[in-house]
């Protein structure tokens, strides 16, 4: 094999019948063919370059066709994917229709588990460790698993069962000594072996305190031992931690090393019961300028592979409109300056967010609780009761993992916690496992909770102004992406609560839009000028409490409306207008077209394909007010 | 004060003045008290009983006037209710308007926060006491929690974030080795140090090897411990755990010595950082009955204080009506002895949920994970994933904390998974944190879901039989409390998918009822009989897929609709019906009266004095019929 070229057909089958030397040259190979197609797709490129070499390893001593591999969270598994039979289509990575970026059970026969969510690995393979031996197959299963992967909860409750089941699994703990921003938690500096002063100091004690008690020379021993600080840090390894969790502790083994990690494997694949192996990698590995920023380079844009630089884009002819994220970031550090009960709470995403800036100005208000977003929101809930006003900046789609938290901890006892749940909506390449189409869903029935969608940026700054006056649980959903360019301000005004705005006025037909689809209803409107259509366009702006007065006095001149949202069209905002409408006895006389998203789960592919794709864009918008106003149908192409 | 009385007036206030003795007889009259009045009303007695010294050793050191006191979960904070000023109504614990079981933030300044679920103490005295140092207050904090609650990722995440962030913060584990039933994972077995044998070994093994680098005498040192088993396990304290996460251990303690918790809490007060009290208690201490059955006494109904015994009740003069929960646990049991692929899955509460049967007959099949509902739906996936049907066993309330990983895991990955739903609807006395008011709202909208709710017991019968059926992600919703009395079966027959049934023509009005709603929505109809009104009720059977066909058809005869739930009016099952019709065109000259759960928290009481004064019971039906159909409302009391 030419040391420069990864084979059209290379597969796992063919990795037992390589050399050391041909797997390095198979390593060098996978990471080219990562570095080109993430710099044309973009896509999570630092976290897979960190495990080429585990991956190959792992391929040569595992068979996926017979054992079972669960990668947590997904994002590191490109090497992998090419290997199991998708190198031809690798090219397409994260492009509509093309190869999905996280492992995905309906995509191959070798992606045992769907992920996209951190966590999981541990609990799903025990499962399937658990259906291995009923099913009294000799089968291994593995669990991937990072070390920022490992602060959750979910993987401390997988862990803490497989030790007591006893059952055979492998959980392999990929530890580059970050997630997506540096880790957190002392679970962190326990495995990075920076053991704390005062850990050592009471080790030694207790050790002293012990030996003393031995016959004749346990007092040399202590005096021994006070004086050799470190041999105790070589001595109480992270192994320890895992053995109480009854696991046979392997490592730490360097996880660029082919050779090391085949015969550490070799080793592993015959011992029975719970083992953990402990790799060491380093996340970008290969290629120097993710290397020097991991962070930027986790999940990354297009860029220009010599030089790591992002690819310019002019979009719309706006190049600098800022994203929801950055407006975001920035007013709510400005309300910050103004008022000292702000606090800012990130689970894991403080450049992801938009929190950058605030962690720079305020850290004494910032906190970063790593990958938990549970305890981010009951921690939000106990500063709450402090007279502080805690924001949770958390995606959409990753808040998911804390609505027991937001019903029980926060909307019972009415404290006043703000959600900012950005990625609401489709969020393009990422996928099913991450668009934000199901928050309404998932809050609005929540008793005492304020629920806001902002039609633009501007509109977002006014709403954070309103939420941080409010004094009750509040949550503002936004999308992924660019605002639309409307004009910021360093003074933005609340919003008056439970009202929409009347946009446009119109007689033919009324689109109630909420949030994003707000300005394509607008366009949509403008452009149904044309086939002589008037059409009115309302920007509700609240999702609850709904701006009922004023949608009846809407119906009840125009009884055509189309509701349009980009969320699921079960139980979303559309839902919510129904309800309002029957309670009022304001159903009768009324046709609607409800714009939403399907009640199936959405793939991957740009934002704009999959808005078209599914109807949601001002194409679907007119559509709908075509049926409604019986005119034909058409597909127009933006 | 007399050895046997509580007096009238006691306060925490009153403590730190009393000696030893007065505190030891204080103790014996909470206990008293708090027997006598669970004797009357039900409540969560073990719990509660195992931590009366604890208390009153805290609130003489601690002022929760200043201090904060967390208990998690909360059914075991009576002793502290009547110490923090509700000893004059703690004779109305858990009745309508009366004490909660719960701490509860609108009841008393004293409870610092509401509780209900698991797990949430750490994280949220976390957050106090970050906003304790922004305020620059030298109070202290404190988080009371169990060794069950311990298991929950919640609690991890919080200690790990509290280790970290190293705050001022006492950590009470209230160690009784068992939650509600016998504790589960490594972590538990490791806490009641029966370390593993394997775990000693390597521990061994490893400080043997330490040793014998020691210069001249580390030989004898290794060959000395190869030979003392027992030093071992007294040396590995559990305590090393705690220390690994950063927190300073103390202990364990006799929780029930008052004058060693006193010299304790004394000393923990001075210290800074995180502090981890280890409190060894007996659950139902002081009470034979409940010491010996602490799991029946965990959370019982009426009993004779004398003897332990259950009070027996004739309802509704059908004393042999088996609850739903029995029925579930008896059908699943019968049905699994006919498919061996069925397996049981409890989030530790395997008595609470039916599932005990299941477990004895079934173990291999039989899997309790702990208080860990995220885990037990991930590992569920992985069990599907193998050709398992898992049917995961948790109550409404607490699927909540699941909502994630029933979406990203299950839905997603179109794994047939079935969610069996107990005490969906208002459960009564346990209050706001424990009705299933939100099911349909977060279950509903997700892609891939199946969801039913049995009218009676009998519909539970065929409805398991169906969703083993399905291969898909499926979800049943029933009530607390009993059966109907209808006729059971040992053969369920699996009812159609998405039919309901029409159980009674009517032509002035038509009730299309979900669930517990149809017999309420029955009698109801054949009460107004006597009014002249001719009302139909139509079984729904299912949320998802909704029988639209039928219901349009009722529709289309009977343009008055009462759609009744017992479910929050928010995203439930109206929303669902008003969907279709919105999307069938079908509104026009339909008016329609929705019963459900307001969009507010609704407190404690018995189920049928709150469905009263929510307005869901049969009056409630009734009265909706008459406003549909121009008639007074009545006052109805049934």
């Amino acid at each position: 094999m030419p040391p420069d070229n990864l084979p059209a057909a290379i597969n796992f089958r063919d990795l037992p019948q390589m050399s050391l030397e041909e797997m390095g040259n198979l390593a060098g190979g996978l990471r080219r063919e990562i570095i080109e197609v993430v710099s044309r797709n973009g896509g999570h490129l630092a976290p897979s370059l960190g495990v080429v070499e585990l991956t190959v390893a792992m391929l040569n001593v595992f068979d996926p066709g017979k054992d079972r591999i669960v990668w947590d969270v997904g994002h590191q598994a490109y090497a992998y994917k090419i290997l199991t039979s998708r190198r031809s289509r690798f090219h397409t990575l994260r492009t509509m229709g093309g190869v999905s970026g996280f492992p995905k059970m309906s995509e191959s026969p070798y992606d045992h588990f769907g992920v996209g969510h951190s966590s999981t690995s541990i609990s799903a393979a025990l499962g399937m460790a658990m259906g291995r031996d009923l099913n009294a197959d000799s089968s291994k299963v593995l669990a991937v698993i990072g070390d920022g992967s490992m602060t959750a909860g979910l993987a401390f409750e997988g862990l803490n069962q497989a030790g007591d089941m006893g059952r055979d699994l492998i959980v392999v703990l990929n530890d580059n000594e970050m997630s997506i921003s540096r880790n957190v938690g002392a679970l962190s500096s326990f495995l990075s072996r920076n053991l704390s002063a005062r850990w050592l100091k009471k080790f030694k004690r207790e050790t002293e305190n012990f030996f003393k008690q031995l016959p004749g020379i346990g007092t040399d021993i202590a005096d021994y031992m006070r004086k050799s600080e470190s041999s105790f840090k070589s001595f109480f390894t992270p192994g320890m931690l895992f053995e109480a969790f009854r696991f046979n502790y392997i490592g730490p083994i360097d996880g660029h090393d082919i050779s090391d990690l085949v015969d550490v494997f070799d080793h592993v694949k015959r011992l029975e019961g719970p083992n953990l192996v402990h790799v060491l990698t380093r996340k970008g590995k290969g290629y120097e300028p993710a290397e020097s920023n991991p962070t930027y380079f986790h999940g990354v844009g297009c860029f220009e592979p010599e030089t790591g630089l992002a690819k310019k884009f002019t979009v719309d002819g706006c190049p600098e409109i800022p994203s929801y994220t950055e407006v975001f970031g920035d007013t709510l550090a400005n309300l910050a300056g103004k008022d000292s009960s702000v606090i800012a709470i990130t689970a894991a995403m403080p450049e992801g967010t938009g929190l950058s800036k605030f962690a720079d100005a305020y850290p004494e208000r910032f906190v970063d609780v790593g990958i938990c977003e549970q305890h981010a929101v009951t921690f939000a809930a106990g500063l709450a009761t402090q007279g502080y006003k805690p924001v949770v900046a958390i995606y959409s789609t990753f808040l998911q993992r804390s609505y027991d938290q937001i019903v029980h901890d926060v909307c019972l006892q009415k404290l006043p916690v703000i959600f900012c749940l950005d990625r609401a909506g489709l969020v393009g390449e990422d996928g099913p496992t991450h668009h934000g189409a199901y928050d309404i869903a998932y809050l609005r029935h929540i008793p005492e909770m304020v629920m806001m969608a902002p039609k633009d940026e501007a509109e977002l700054q006014s709403m954070l102004a309103t939420a941080l006056e409010l004094g009750r649980p509040v949550a503002i959903r936004y999308p992924r992406g660019l605002g639309v360019g409307a004009k910021l301000t360093d003074q933005p005004q609340p919003v008056p609560v439970g009202e929409g705005e009347l946009i446009r006025e119109g007689t033919d037909a009324m689109v109630i839009a909420l949030g994003s689809r707000v300005y394509p209803a607008l366009e949509g409107a403008a452009a149904l000028e044309a086939e002589g259509l008037d059409v009115g366009v309302f920007n509700t702006r609240f999702v609850k409490p709904l701006p009922i007065q004023q949608i009846l006095e809407l119906a009840a001149k125009c009884p055509r409306l189309v509701i349009a949202e980009e969320h699921t069209r079960m139980g979303g905002f559309a839902s919510a207008v129904l309800e309002s409408l029957a309670d009022a006895d304001a159903l009768s006389g009324l046709t609607i077209r409800r714009v939403a998203l399907p009640d199936s789960f959405v793939e991957h592919g740009t934002q704009k394909e999959l808005r078209a794709a599914v109807g949601v864009d001002k194409t679907g918008i007119m559509n709908a007010v075509r049926e409604l106003c019986g005119r034909d149908v058409q597909q127009t192409v933006e």
